[in-house]
């Protein structure tokens, strides 16, 4: 049984219709058409001051939160979090231009990534991204040379890899020893490699990070993490003398995606992270860094929901019967690359008893299972889906297989929607094909459809 | 030990460098950038032209092949297709504009889709598309009321479950009983649905559809389902006194992944279908049907590399060395998806020894790894890395996440190349958010990026 309230923003009026974040989700599927993405700014807002608070009030030390924009990558889901006092943690130079062009300061800006280019390293100096995230020697010596031609001095974390074994998909377990990311504190390598960062002149190091992978349910990874995290530290001063300003302690922080699950709140795994960080650093009288961390999908995925339309729903006789909705892979690629597990109810009819079990499905020309089995009250062609916690790693892994258009984002504030992100057009779909004159003329090519106007003004 | 020159269009010259349709791969990737999809038309043209004349000679009847977009949906691809004589097998109204863009007529055109809107069957009605798949009883009573008001009498197939377990992965095996997909020929289903639309008089029924599963290495699946489609066009004949005009076999042929695969040839499995067929429906006195198939993967998967620039080599001591290229999930979600395996070489290096096994990853915020364990010479930062049997399903299922840019699409006729798809720029990652003037003046937005100009022209 799903009990969609126990998702933040969503209640069931009386007529049984679904509410998320104070709009009737029948009337968005009607007005923005579907498949669309739902967020809630309050939800949005809420979570981000949840993290703000929590940490501020686990740690003794400064503590600072940045939005992990890869979770969601709408301009408007970046200047919220802005908003409300977060940074931003950018995984690539996309992001980086995004968080610019959403008005965000470079400096409140760290660019992470295992892999940047020369010419990324350079736009990052160039535009004064403020923090660095190196993630290997090469890429140290690289910025350093960059640095020291440009005059510039960067701010820089080294990522490390505390050897933690985390119970998530193997995907996203990436705090390992065995792990394409950062460089390892067992045998050594950690620590030679900030001696010799300490050593340059062109570069500022600030600390390091590390980062022990996604949806963490468990608080005994985060105390491990930062128990070793604390022993660095310890090492860090009585090898080389040095005490960082700065431990990022990365995400994995999760969200909720099942209304019966069992989750930590923010509060008690911040007190996990930041609890173990100050005792143990008390107890080995190194004075407290400044503690960040990197909450994207904890943020975002529960701001969000998915609203489809019902098509065929289809009963194999003796087997099981199928619900396929308006989309599926192209938009929620999660379920397909990390059996991830969702919740859904028929929006106008919430809180109807279910009569089955019924297996979601996109209408991509793959098996697309959304859900595999949901208890749903006799789903109709036309009914409307509404999937929760469709707000993280949904718009920003989207993609246009079958040539489906992505869809519009809408954003929700004390229960009124605004666009913030249009739906693609069947002309976008084609806007970079290339077709050259001689083709058109000989090979019978068509003139090309419309393509999305230039980034709106609006009202 | 990878032998490129096994996959169809890869040589290497005399002094070690790949080359890919004619072409030398690290001039490609100096002029168009990494990471950058390739695709021989030669190979292209070469995988139509085998599937035609390897169903024509082992089909007495008459014979179509349809190229599947979904594979790969640049508008030169789909073009290229149809100047070898293929029709063209849509899974989506996105698809279907993109062939009519393409100059393919629209009678030459099937609409596929387990979820075809009210929308997308009065577009297809009114675009004149040739043949639409119905998926369901209910789809079919849709686009009867539809044909009926448009007077307009559309050629109409059915998809049917034949109910074959291929070994394949669990996501791409859709010819089994429990699947979304079609009416299921065991319990009569089927038949009785063929019985309501012969009664139609709004539609015209040629025949049905089955699809088995996708990259099928095993013959077996395609005779046991040739067996089913020919016993069910017998009871077809015996129950409700009609034959057929055409069978539609679908896809699931195979393309080379692997050097050292054993990988049936067309002609074989042509052989397998077509000769499965054509015997029992002689066996029965049926006449014979037309013959419809519709490669896409096994077309266009072989006529496709991708070229990346490798970044930081990792090793770390005692577990493994990581490869990190300057792409990943975003332009080939194949591995994380299916689990899929590819090969790949050094493009400057291709006939060098290898020097051990390494594990490459994509640069994406995610453990991101596109080959699990590959044998490379001592890879190193600036190599280019070419991976192959890209050109199906990697463009066609690609994302922006972590706002990468799309790569480009470079085609090769005798060694020339040409740019099919423009690489996406940082102003396109952000070109449907919508960012209201009110937003602009007080939430200090910054003046957008340069958007790609609208479809090119060029020379």
């Amino acid at each position: 049984m799903i009990t969609p309230e126990k998702f933040p923003g969503a209640e069931i009026d009386p007529t049984g219709v679904l509410r998320f974040g104070g709009a009737d989700t029948l009337a968005l599927a009607k007005k923005y058409r579907t498949p669309l993405y739902v967020m809630d700014e309050d939800v949005l807002r809420a979570n981000c001051r949840e993290f703000r608070r929590g940490f501020e009030a686990a740690y003794p030390g400064e503590t600072r939160v940045l939005y992990s924009a890869k979770a969601m990558t709408a301009l408007e889901v970046m200047r919220t979090a802005a908003d409300e006092g977060l940074g931003l943690d950018a995984s690539s130079m996309g992001e980086v231009r995004g968080a610019l062009l959403a008005g965000i300061e470079p400096g409140e800006i760290y660019l992470h990534g295992g892999f940047k280019k020369e010419q990324d390293l350079r736009d990052a100096l160039r535009l004064g991204v403020g923090t660095i995230v190196l993630d290997s020697r090469d890429e140290a010596l690289t910025l350093e040379r960059l640095a020291r031609a440009s005059k510039r001095k960067p701010a820089v974390l080294l990522r490390v890899t505390p050897g933690i074994e985390a119970h998530t998909h193997h995907f996203i377990q990436t705090g390992r020893l065995d792990t394409k990311f950062g460089v390892p504190i067992a045998g050594g390598a950690a620590l030679s490699l900030i001696a010799e960062i300490l050593r340059s002149r062109s570069l500022e190091l600030r600390g390091f990070h590390y980062h022990i992978g996604s949806q963490i349910l468990d608080l005994k990874p985060y105390r491990e993490a930062a128990r070793r995290a604390a022993d660095f530290i310890a090492s860090l001063k009585s090898r080389l003398g040095y005490v960082p300003a700065e431990v990022n302690a990365g995400g994995s922080f999760p969200a909720r995606y099942s209304s019966r699950q069992a989750l930590p709140d923010v509060r008690r795994i911040a007190r996990a992270v930041a609890g173990e960080l100050s005792a143990r650093l008390r107890e080995s009288g190194v004075p407290l860094p400044r503690l960040v961390v990197e909450p994207g999908r904890a943020i975002a995925g529960p701001a969000g929901i998915t609203l489809y339309t019902v098509g065929p729903v289809k009963t194999v006789p003796g087997v099981r019967s199928y619900v396929i909705v308006d989309g599926g892979l192209s938009d929620n690629p999660r379920p397909a690359l990390y059996g991830a597990a969702y919740e859904a109810v028929i929006a106008g009819r919430a809180s109807a008893p279910p009569d089955g079990n019924y297996r979601v499905c996109g209408s991509h020309c793959e098996n697309d299972v959304l859900i595999k089995s949901l208890p749903l009250p006799s789903p109709r062609p036309g009914d409307v889906l509404a999937v929760f916690t469709t707000g993280a790693y949904n718009f920003s892994m989207s993609s246009n297989y079958n040539k489906f258009p992505r869809p519009a984002v809408v954003m929700l504030k004390n229960g009124k929607p605004r666009l913030i992100v249009k739906r693609e057009t069947d002309g976008d779909l084609f806007a970079m094909d290339v077709i050259t004159r001689r083709a058109r003329a000989t090979r019978g090519y068509r003139r090309p459809m419309k393509k999305s106007p230039p980034p709106t003004t609006g009202k």
